[in-house]
């Protein structure tokens, strides 16, 4: 049987050490979820394929992992769709779930279906998997772990600068250098779509969603392509180009606004929000109002955010979220939901590369008890047990070879000392524990007493 | 558009609450895996198809859930296949990756790969999801979280020990009471197999499998129904109705053999780790040598082990697991591997009925500051900043809503304290602090002083 021995494209297995840097990070980010008051929900991995169907827009959907049907189900299939080339429907009739693609879609299910028993506002965090069918590139896995908080309930501005307070005491636990928080709203991109006299804002998003990779310019040149009249494009040009701090951008869009008719409430909101966080003081996050920050996910309507990587990482953005007022219920204002993402496996290659984990990750010592066979191990059988229990990390060598080989392996794994109780040691009731960092073997009488000199020890 | 508002059959959404339990029991876990040294580990979600398939068995293999493959991949449909009734390859036509079944074959991969720079004996920890398309019923799910350690190395009936005594801390630390753990060796089934005249285990396992829940006469039954002769069936019977202590079972099947020139090797073995669990010292587990344990899973092939639920609850198995000589490698005997599973859901399922949870499984106290306005806020946001980075729980309420409103949030949410800073405190330099389970308000001056007030609340 020819059987390939890797993990799937795009999919990693982790280390016990590389589990050690992730258990680090993963702890800063749910310490700091709940020193905010945030709670943890779980969901399951696969959601009803409808749930997830129509949620996020059409290039993504095509990213979702679907499951196919099992057993007789498959016999469903629709051959007519595969034969017209409608892959997706033929898709669909032999598949009912899928792969999470996000943790906001299955967060709203999840407040629509207890809405009876949630407390509203509902502030949850969740550190679970996603999946995505993407190229795989550096920082982008098609398995990867997402980090987020929600908060659904009334629309109120102080629900963005609490969560922008979390990206800012995560990036500042952590050490990273000064990050640049991007910050917009779909509705003054709406805006700008009909003084550009376009019907949709999604002729022009997901364009725009590329000005960061691709610069002003080359959002120019694919509006063209696109078809977009030069009169559209150099009103949105207009809008990409204006420079200057937030207060400045601000007041010029809100005159643009205020000229042409056009409410300039969702203005009124950004300069809310960054004064709010100025008062509520950042400390390692720079707010900067940016008119090109569109978001690719179709469910944002008001506020959107992004947290771009530091200079010199080309790995696109290390966070992002948004407000998504229609998600859980249409229309409803008590409903309406912001949230934030942490993408866990960027940030965790930049503290890598940057070299910002601890250097010490785990100070337990741990001890191997050396094998001279089984009859000896029930000399000092009860300590090992007591140790254990005291959360001391024992480990007895399974086999009875080389006192060499035995050694060779405490060093190998990292072991911090070794407990050597042989023959000898039985007859003449003595025990010695060798420091294996430091080479150094010290001996102990009365092994009655084991249990006591190794807690002395650690 | 109508969607379904509910998880996927056999899946379930954690609340807060529950994950408390939860977490606590995955620490009980995990604490002891470290204090036995074991390494953790963990795997994709999902595996290339060759590598799961074949290896479980043919009922088990129905049960893997395949992942659609994705855009023009679905064009290789076999439609052949699926005209001709043969739904399983039709699947594979349009699928190459699957949810893993059980933590065993993705370790085993991962052991074949890393060959190169793992430490032999490999024991390794691995507590993640894994994924059946089973019936759900009372304790069993479509997507349950397995906790298992193995050992990968030279045979040594140590690591059965080893392993039994993990079950046996872990069920100790959890106050679960006595529990049986059922054992027998695949070589001893064979040889009953050769005695039987049968061609292979295979045509009595999955019935012997099923003893614990229809008992001998079942087995017995199903036998006769499935052709095999009375004359064999005698035999197995002799071996299933022997009762008495495990020495005394041990005694008549090592007889048996012996007459019938079949290799004890495998009885001296049972008798060597039951011997050995002995004096290790087990707290909670009795072990039982049963002849009419199978085990399901394909790849086992010497030493299995069950722990049955306790008494009164009829949820299966709360654990088992065997060894397999020849799932990492054929025929090297440096990889052979032994290791033990954990069924987290039914272990959880007992710990609720039994009432074995700790009563408080989070100590820490939670603030709410109340919402008179953003521009009181900034009175005391510098405290709150400090109080959180201190990893003190501190929510602001987003809303200047009644007071009334938040203080009925605070109950609902069981909020310990609520911190008042009005128009009036601020103008009399006060603060106000209420103990929410008593009820009572305390009144303190001075607000700069608040960050100290709270930790000595606290």
């Amino acid at each position: 049987m020819s059987q390939k021995l890797n993990t799937p494209k795009g999919t990693r297995d982790f280390s016990s050490i590389e589990l050690k840097k992730r258990n680090y990070l993963l702890k800063v980010l749910r310490d700091t979820f709940e020193s905010f008051n945030f709670e943890e929900i779980q969901t399951p991995s696969f959601e009803n394929l409808s749930l997830l169907s129509d949620k996020y827009g059409d290039e993504e959907d095509s990213l979702i992992f679907k499951i196919l049907s099992s057993g007789e189900k498959v016999k469903k299939a629709d051959l007519n769709s595969l034969n017209d080339g409608k892959l997706s429907k033929f898709a669909n009739s032999i598949s009912d779930k899928a792969l999470r693609y996000d943790l906001t879609v299955p967060l709203s299910r999840y407040v629509q279906q207890n809405l009876n028993i949630i407390t509203l506002p509902f502030k949850r965090f969740q550190t679970q998997l996603v999946w995505r069918a993407d190229r795989p590139q550096k920082g982008r896995y098609r398995e990867f772990l997402q980090c987020d908080v929600d908060i659904i309930g009334e629309k109120n501005y102080l629900n963005e600068v609490e969560c922008i307070k979390v990206y800012d005491y995560v990036f500042d636990s952590l050490g990273l250098p000064r990050l640049v928080l991007r910050i917009n709203n779909r509705e003054i991109l709406e805006g700008i779509t009909k003084i550009m006299n376009l019907n949709s804002l999604s002729e022009i998003s997901s364009i725009l969603d590329k000005s960061d990779k691709i610069g002003i310019n080359g959002v120019e040149d694919e509006l063209v392509k696109k078809g977009i009249s030069a009169e559209s494009i150099d009103k949105l040009m207009f809008f990409l180009n204006i420079e200057g701090s937030n207060e400045n951008k601000i007041d010029i869009v809100r005159k643009e606004f205020n000229t042409k008719n056009i409410s300039s409430n969702s203005i009124d909101l950004i300069e809310k929000i960054i004064n709010t966080c100025n008062k509520f003081k950042l400390n390692n996050i720079e707010i900067k109002f940016d008119l090109s920050l569109a978001r690719g996910l179709g469910y944002y309507t008001g506020t959107i955010v992004e947290i771009s990587s530091p200079k010199d990482f080309n790995i696109g953005s290390i966070g992002g979220g948004g407000r998504y007022d229609d998600l859980v219920q249409k229309n409803n204002p008590k409903l309406s939901g912001f949230g934030i993402s942490f993408g866990f496996d960027r940030i965790f290659l930049i503290l890598e590369e940057l070299n910002l984990f601890p250097n010490i990750l785990d100070s337990s010592k741990s001890f191997l008890f050396l094998n001279f066979g089984t009859d000896k191990i029930f000399n000092f059988i009860d300590s090992v047990n007591q140790l254990r229990k005291d959360g001391i990390i024992c480990e007895i060598y399974p086999d009875n070879i080389s006192i060499k080989k035995q050694l060779d392996y405490a060093n190998k794994k990292g072991i911090d000392f070794v407990v050597i109780i042989g023959e000898e040691e039985l007859k003449e009731d003595i025990f010695k524990v060798k420091d294996m960092s430091k080479g150094e073997e010290s001996i102990f009488t009365r092994i009655d007493s084991l249990t006591k000199k190794i807690k002395e020890i650690i």
